[in-house]
């Protein structure tokens, strides 16, 4: 049935108002005729013993064999044990970076009209190892790995991504002053992959500096690239300044030439099925995933109408403070393609 | 010879541009006929082998006496195996909360005119440990500690501070979403004093989501309390939004109710000796000094005076885009007293 000429991709619609925005996306791919075909996936209901959560293996499979695909929110049950969605996908997909792209949108006003920059998170060790143990009672440890093969990969993957995006400077996020060590050899692989790329510059911010910069000038920064916490905290300031994690997109690249891209927002369960969510995040994201695949006019067009619809700011979902529905915004962007 | 109406606080005046800072204070403190009478205490210029850091016995002995100090910038000397001054400080005399209040300054224009809060930093333990080690070639990790101690005692400071200095909530800071066990028990332990704090509000907010709510809506937070490296990180974030470290008062809580007030900008070793420096952070660190010791009519007026001349903006120093001298602008201080 698969017409050959299209590429197959993933699709994680996930919950709460998932499935609305990423039918948002399906209309806008059709309408701007993106060679993809959906391959569609939902989070189990019951937990599936091969992977030992409620992904399923036939979905984590599709994106294996697809190397590519989109990502609504997933609300992780509740309950004791259950690993949360989203780490199980990195773990399982080895997704090693976690990309962001983060610019002040056109017309939509916020504290500031000058940001475009890039954070790339190191996105499997660190503090996410899920190492941590009782000493003796009320002590406790938690460890933070770090290796140089995942530093290797992540920093090559940031001047890979500066050189081949036009961007000028790495600067590499650490706290190398108090873990010489973790964060020290965080640093040395950074600076192995810059010698390789002389045309980039590169720099190394202290995290509670840069944090202090962000806010006071955020045009100081182009490519920032960092261990796993230091990118979580940092991609969710960045996404704050021009206006939130509804409007910034995310690709998770993985091991094998892997993308997975996501809105990183929540699922919004209290407007879920009201036609009032806003699409923004997961369309951008998909615009990632287009330009993953090399679709640059079509990620160029769709980005286009996107930042269009929200600038001329007749049509902006209840987030942005305008009163369109979801179906309203995304006809608005359909007629700018 | 000593006056004994006279309280007497340890000064180390530090390096680089603290001496002229430090002695704006001197004369802003004779002025306000505050009774204190400084011991100064000079970073030495070798090893003390009774404290194994540039950091004398003699100095370190004086605040323990006097349980009362400031203390300007201090540079650490480079060079292998020397521990920072300042961590040699927390860990000698015990510092056990950092406490940084930050409120927007007025007429000193930044993007944010709505700041008036307070960051309490746990100071002691967690990613500060010092423990560090390599596994295997290539993989390293670091240890953060969580203690049933440490984190009461930062949680009772931080409930008591809300509640005698008419604040209204506390919000505990933390990523036990990843580290159950370290960061769930320092949230166990900030509920635990929580309950015996009724009239004061408690929530708990997780690091990334709270950089995003700073940058976007700071008037969100009132009192913010955390582990060591998210303290920071956040209390920088923090300055950030009122103008940066040159105005943001820090004082230091030890055991025994040690008080140890700082400037946490640097040395600024460019502009040193050139009556260029802005006291402002030294200065309102000192108020907090006073407060400690509840002289709240000497630390009012001092503040008062403080705000008044930026405000006017007649006299204002370089970093806050005036021509001022530091003398001109203390002696502009002391017309206001
Ligand atoms: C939900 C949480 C586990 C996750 C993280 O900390 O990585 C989230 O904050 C993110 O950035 O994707
Ligand atoms: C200089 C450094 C060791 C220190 C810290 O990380 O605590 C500084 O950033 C601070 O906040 O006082």
């Amino acid at each position: 049935q698969s017409n050959s000429n299209l590429i197959r991709a993933t699709l994680f619609p996930g919950d709460g108002i998932g499935p609305e925005i990423a039918e948002s996306v399906r209309q806008i791919f059709k309408v701007a005729e993106v060679p993809i075909e959906w391959e569609e996936h939902y989070v189990g209901t019951e937990i599936d013993p091969r992977t030992n959560s409620f992904l399923t293996w036939e979905s984590l499979e599709s994106v294996r064999r697809n190397k590519v695909g989109l990502k609504g929110p997933m609300a992780t049950p509740i309950g004791k044990g259950h690993r949360s969605l989203n780490l199980t996908l990195r773990k399982e997909l080895n997704l090693y970076a976690n990309v962001r792209p983060c610019y002040s949108l056109p017309g939509y006003k916020t504290r500031y009209d000058d940001v475009n920059l890039i954070t790339i998170r190191e996105n499997t060790e660190g503090e996410y190892s899920g190492l941590e143990h009782q000493v003796v009672r009320g002590v406790v440890e938690s460890l933070k790995i770090i290796t140089r093969q995942a530093s290797l990969r992540v920093a090559e993957y940031a001047f890979h991504y500066a050189k081949t995006h036009g961007r000028e400077r790495v600067s590499a996020i650490h706290k190398a002053n108090i873990m010489q060590k973790t964060d020290g050899l965080f640093l040395k692989c950074c600076r192995e992959v810059a010698e390789k790329y002389p045309e980039i510059k590169y720099e190394e911010v202290v995290i509670d500096n840069c944090c202090m910069m962000l806010v006071k000038n955020p045009a100081l920064f182009d490519v920032l690239v960092m261990p796993n916490l230091y990118g979580d905290i940092i991609s969710d300031l960045c996404a704050g300044l021009i206006g939130g994690l509804g409007l910034t997109p995310s690709c998770n690249i993985g091991e094998g030439g892997i993308a997975l891209a996501e809105a990183v927002h929540g699922s919004a369960p209290d407007i879920a099925g009201k036609n009032l969510a806003n699409p923004t995040a997961l369309l951008l994201s998909s615009v990632s995933m287009l330009r993953h695949l090399e679709l640059h006019d079509k990620a160029d067009r769709i980005q286009d109408a996107i930042l269009k619809t929200i600038a001329e700011g007749k049509y902006r979902t209840g987030d942005l403070g305008g009163t369109a529905t979801t179906t309203e915004f995304t006809n608005a962007i359909c007629d700018h393609l």
